[in-house]
């Protein structure tokens, strides 16, 4: 038995490894080093320069709550834009809700979407090739720049942390385009890392969404992977009642869209439970 | 700088590891291998056999979930018996709540005491000399076997897992003495392990839970340092209702007890929003 492992350099004191089975992928593409392996206890890995982005075997936590949270918030999200996820799991919950009529994902780097596809072809699934589904390669602050005004319901941004290629999906500029291209009802959830870690992420992209949304929070999730507690899945929106839908209106909505019973982790008490922040988390708020 | 860094042996094909600042002790004592380093990220840390039992950055998330959760559950709990938890913290959390009158911490291993009072000397703070508390150096499980029946109203076992030193914590003859030793309204609750790591622990002490206790059940809490999402907390009472009493009330109880406002990750909501499971975890439960 080899005796390889992988080790995690998203912190530089602190840090997560996993025993490798095999390398089945390491790419140097335009943008990023992409790796994928196979774990012992993870199934399948794929990290971008050394960062851990996703794993078969925990996906399920941040796919559901990133995708199901804004769309039974929202309640009849037809069109929704999906920025980065390249590997597919987001596009396939999208996918997922019967109401829902066009998908665009804009994914920068091609080879995240081809080795996915390759090596990790259960992530995204049958999404792929889904006629409700447009999959562009390209900059997203370029595609929300030229996206007609009131054009989506939901926008999710899967991206990597703020720096990188990820960096310019927390500006300002981006904020405000989304705000235009999103409907009066529309919302943007983004990840904010994980504050016990990286707290001035959270800060931060709150203060710079709050200059283009008027509603400003964050929800949680327990993502086995992403280490340090809850990660932070940020919340913009024009509409303050989104967050505020009672459970029993969260479930009936689940169960027309077809989601009730197909989840792992999210549920109608998890989603409305998720916006009750802890106190360490709710300090890095924008005060309310 | 030095470059010095400690792997958990937790598990064998996956682990965090902590770049060392200084290494603070290491002992083998009577039942295991005591070690306390200060990290860069997190404060003093404690392993016990490898395994990581608490760090100062993060202890809050454990010790106010394992505290305050059965206490303004049960709501008038005067007598409270902790099983483990040498460190002090679950203690000190205990001891701030005013209506409790005794305090009694039984933890087999002294080393482990004198060394969190002398290196981690916050996380107990001035619990270990308030005259409520009574702390005894000696086997949990003959406590138990010894204690006068309705004897306490709550029993914390912050043990570590169910091997090694702490296996017997786990076993039918233990939470059957302790069903004996609580009162009517009495309820028990232990750590079950992170259940995306480790399943079979929440599955397996809910089962023996349920031969002594007629109401099962666990809750969740995301422990940075507990890697792997939500670790669980089992729940074994007498009375059912105590995991279903409404939100204002224990926020009513945390005002009288003093405990709100005190806390960083607890409060009222997400003292009632942790016994809702993701169906991940959930299935381990015994069927209700």
């Amino acid at each position: 038995m080899t005796d390889s492992w992988v080790n995690e350099t998203l912190y530089a004191a602190w840090g997560q490894r996993f025993r490798v089975r095999r390398e089945l992928a390491r790419v140097r593409s335009e943008f990023q080093d992409i790796m994928i392996f196979e774990s012992e206890t993870h199934g399948r890995v794929m990290l971008l320069d050394g960062v851990v982005q996703i794993t078969e075997g925990d996906e399920f936590v941040y796919q559901e709550m990133l995708t199901h949270v804004p769309l039974l918030a929202h309640g009849a999200a037809r069109r929704v834009l999906i920025i980065g996820a390249g590997d597919g799991g987001v596009l396939r919950r999208v996918l997922q809700h019967r109401g829902v009529e066009r998908a665009v994902m804009v994914e920068i780097d091609g080879e995240v979407i081809r080795l996915c596809r390759e090596y990790m072809p259960g992530i995204g699934g049958e999404a792929w090739t889904d006629p409700r589904a447009e999959v562009i390669v390209g900059d997203g602050i370029d595609y929300v720049r030229k996206a007609p005004a009131g054009s989506f319901d939901v926008v999710i941004v899967d991206s990597t942390d703020p720096i990188g290629v990820g960096e310019v999906l927390f500006t300002d500029e981006f904020y405000a385009n989304c705000a235009r291209l999103l409907t009066g009802r529309g919302l943007i959830v983004n990840q904010c890392g994980v504050p016990f870690m990286q707290a001035e992420e959270l800060a931060e992209t709150s203060l710079r969404r709050g200059k283009a949304f008027p509603d400003i929070s964050a929800y949680v999730a327990a993502v086995p992977t992403y280490v340090g507690g809850f990660m932070t899945l940020g919340w913009s929106a024009k509409d303050a009642t989104l967050r505020a839908v009672p459970v029993e209106e969260i479930r009936a909505r689940a169960q027309a869209a077809g989601i009730l019973g197909t989840t792992q982790y999210w549920t109608p008490e998890i989603h409305v439970g998720a916006f009750n922040l802890p106190p360490y988390i709710a300090r890095h708020l924008p005060q309310g």
